[in-house]
């Protein structure tokens, strides 16, 4: 049965968003695109338009998997505080619609990909055009990392087996290299 | 009419939050306590935990605004991630039923309560508990320091202007030692 990815890459100036199809050892990409937040001067109005951008697309797609990139570091206590809201207010709007969520972090989501964990964001929005087949990159890049959480995701092994809301499992990074020698019919 | 303050201390070990009742200029207590989730392993169940809990107080006592203790500035990176995640879910959770909330930093509640924005949690109580008819202090201060942040909305001049969701005026700061001045027979 088809499964539906939605991938986050969350911020309060942008934030990106993919959605991914999955049947089976295929993926394909449904869209990708970007909040753009930088005019909504309050951050109490962006926390809402956060929240209310996110319920949109969850009520639009459906998504069975929420999966988030959550970095664990930052510059400086107010920029992480922002972060986090940003973070736990897209979290909180999957959980209201009762959709399991997965974080991972830059790093991984990077190796899973390109197997690189120190990747620029070019290149990982090239291995994914390859691997999802598109060539037009978007304006911002916070969209290709947004798909990526959502491409990460997916590489797990045991997607079908997350079902408790909330508790992610620890799952196992299956890195691309072992990926596509595991399927080679994916690499085209 | 009569109108429902929620407040809340937001934390990921213990979370406080305090109902008052507000009639006219007169505030009366409902209710205070704390979500404790010291034993809750993982951050993603304490995440789900204070979502689903808020969700469940603000059901059961349909509060007219959300109104959250919000510091600026902590320790560390990491310490203001799961902060601003915890501030975003509960916030979140107030969006997705279409409460409005308003931020208020602990400097500035503890100084529309007491007069003296330094005050110890132990002072913040003892004011409220004069304030609004209760000896027993609380097992935890986070419940009083959750009562105390709903309290200062209600000393804020134009609580029933606040009706854009999401979307708090600058409310003018009240000094308890203003509005004591004004309403003498508030003080018992």
């Amino acid at each position: 049965m088809e499964k539906i990815i939605l991938g986050v890459d969350p911020g309060t100036q942008l934030m990106g968003f993919g959605l991914i199809a999955v049947e089976g050892n295929r993926a394909s990409l449904i869209l990708m695109d970007v909040l753009d937040m930088k005019k909504i001067e309050s951050h109490e109005l962006k926390i809402k338009h956060i929240f209310d951008s996110m319920i949109r697309i969850i009520d639009a797609y459906h998504p069975d998997y929420l999966a988030i990139e959550a970095p664990f570091f930052g510059k400086n206590v107010q920029s992480m505080l922002k972060l986090g809201r940003a973070q736990g207010v897209a979290i909180a709007a999957a959980l209201s619609r009762e959709i399991p969520y997965c974080e991972y972090e830059p790093r991984r989501i990077k190796q899973s990909i390109t197997g690189n964990g120190a990747a620029s964001k070019e290149q990982v929005a090239a291995m994914l055009g390859r691997l999802l087949n598109f060539s037009d990159m978007p304006k911002h890049l916070d969209a290709t990392d947004a798909l990526a959480v959502a491409y990460c995701h997916f590489l797990q092994k045991d997607i079908p087996e997350v079902t408790v809301v909330g508790k992610p499992r620890k799952a196992k990074t299956k890195s691309w290299a072992s990926f596509i020698t595991e399927n080679p019919d994916r690499l085209k």
